[in-house]
């Protein structure tokens, strides 16, 4: 949620005064926290287009499936569990075949995490010129959250180590290629293509950083820009070692140039990066084993507010990237 | 939610075996009402377009406005408190003065209602042939029931009252006038267009009626369509007297098959059908009194089963209608 760089049209039009009875720790991050008196929430909600989001000619499977795992994905990115979801849908016109694959996707996903789908609206898209607009889809995915707790942006401190899950870079890779910009051979291909298509939510692993983790935040707009908001939010600096960053064996047979572009600024990868206490590490990386996920430390958090992010190589030698991520807007 | 006429592409794609910690009485309402453990929440989603919801020169005052008003009137038809909403919203370009006069028609609404924006997602809408897409708004909207209660469409029992609040037909009167198919006199087409442009949500009545009634659904789909759900998920009958109908003085001005078409067929009134039983009416006078609401008893709930929907004149003869909602993929 918020997530892709729209953040100046939601500070500017969509910010206002907190009222009401539920109380929320603000627009901005992954997730919205909600104390409703009852108990604690974690909403989140993603609009996402055939031919912005995915291109027009997507499997619907994948399309379905991806909807929900983008949502899933903030709710890790905050600690919380999973357990329900809204779907909205507009559609040029009723295709049974479109909507069968679609929700085969999203329903396969829904089980396995155990978020189930309570609601929707249906609607058809307008038309452009005589045509109808693509499939538009916006899901709003909740989750639950013990009190007082849940993982923002917000609570990264001077001295924490940074990490990462998974591999990062590969979902970018993907789409260079099926732009055919870029080259892979094909067993490299298929599986960036599957990162691209088929992300993982790190669902497990974020629940069970929830005591272990500062901050956190899943990575959307691609590493440096996630983590850049981590250091916006949190007021420090940051420092980490290219060396360390993981990269899979696919990312590996390009170019340096490329696995920095992929790896740094590409987005899509859906991975969490978060930070914590150096004497967490261990119980970092037991989590890690029991959730069945790879953890990386890749740096660390260094002195506060000046918000600087600063990637070394092996010579200790600043790499030079664009620090960008992908805004709808820009 | 699921309100519009869709309800063959959510029960055919979208319905599943439950599964998963929260528990919702299932799609198909107004809203889910969902008990998660910790307390029960109404939760509601709608999908609107510019060019299919809205026309596509909309104030965007009016069109903020109508979007949340939509959603609260869902929660309205539950009984429950309205506290948060989640917007995400597509648009062609970023155009600051729209999003302005959007968020203030939007946020206005939200203040004098308690209902709180909490989070969101900004996306550019795709291109088609080079155009982009029209603006495309999502809400969800949540709020409080206490356990155990929340009105749905399932609950209306033979002998039960059906009343219904404000008056009906002036939306629909008012989309005929801007189309030019209708005519009335300037100051009644002002009140039309008043009422669709900005309809008022019912939520304070709807709270208020939590525990007196046993059905609620609001007017969305037109008075017949929306009671006629409340007989199918209910299984049971009802019969309406014509005359009993309130009617606008703008609406009266026009022929009695006009009365009839907009009264009984036309849609987004937003305002509440509800059913109850005999003896709860003084309660339900007192109710509207106390809310600023007017609540007029058009008909009774006859036998179980057979869902036939009857409307008599005053003469007790049946009045002839076409008994249809709003379906975009009919």
């Amino acid at each position: 949620m918020a997530q892709r760089g729209e953040f100046q049209i939601i500070e500017r039009f969509f910010t206002h005064e907190t009222f009401g009875a539920w109380k929320s720790q603000g627009v901005g991050d992954d997730c919205a926290i909600i104390d409703t008196g009852a108990g604690r929430l974690a909403v989140t909600t993603d609009m996402m287009a055939l031919g912005t989001h995915f291109l027009p000619d997507a499997d619907p499977e994948d399309v379905g499936y991806k909807a929900l795992a983008v949502n899933l994905s903030d709710l890790a990115a905050a600690g919380a569990v999973a357990r329900a979801f809204f779907l909205s849908i507009g559609l040029p016109r009723r295709d049974d075949g479109w909507l069968a694959d679609f929700s085969r996707g999203l329903m396969r996903l829904a089980e396995t995490s155990g978020c189930a789908l309570l609601g929707g609206d249906t609607t058809r898209t307008p038309e452009v010129n005589g045509r109808h607009a693509p499939v538009t889809i916006s899901i709003t995915a909740m989750g639950d959250l013990p009190a007082g707790m849940g993982l923002t942006r917000a609570g990264a401190k001077p001295g924490d180590d940074i990490w990462v899950s998974g591999t990062v870079g590969d979902a970018y890779a993907a789409l260079k290629c099926r732009w055919g910009h870029w080259d892979l051979m094909p067993d490299a291909q298929a599986a960036c293509f599957a990162r691209m298509d088929r992300p993982t939510p790190r669902n497990a692993l974020g629940e069970a950083l929830l005591p272990l983790a500062h901050a956190c935040a899943d990575i959307s707009d691609g590493l440096l820009a996630d983590l850049g908001h981590i250091l916006e939010r949190s007021g420090v600096s940051a420092e980490i070692d290219w060396e360390s960053i993981p990269i899979s064996l696919a990312l590996k047979s390009l170019t340096i140039a490329k696995q920095h572009e992929a790896a740094l600024a590409g987005g899509d990868d859906y991975e969490l990066v978060f930070t914590a206490a150096p004497d967490m590490a261990e119980r970092i990386w037991a989590a890690g084993l029991a959730t069945g996920t790879p953890v990386t430390r890749i740096g660390r958090i260094t002195e506060q507010s000046a918000r600087n992010l600063t990637v070394r190589d092996a010579q200790g030698l600043p790499v030079v990237f664009e620090r960008a991520g992908f805004d709808h807007f820009a």
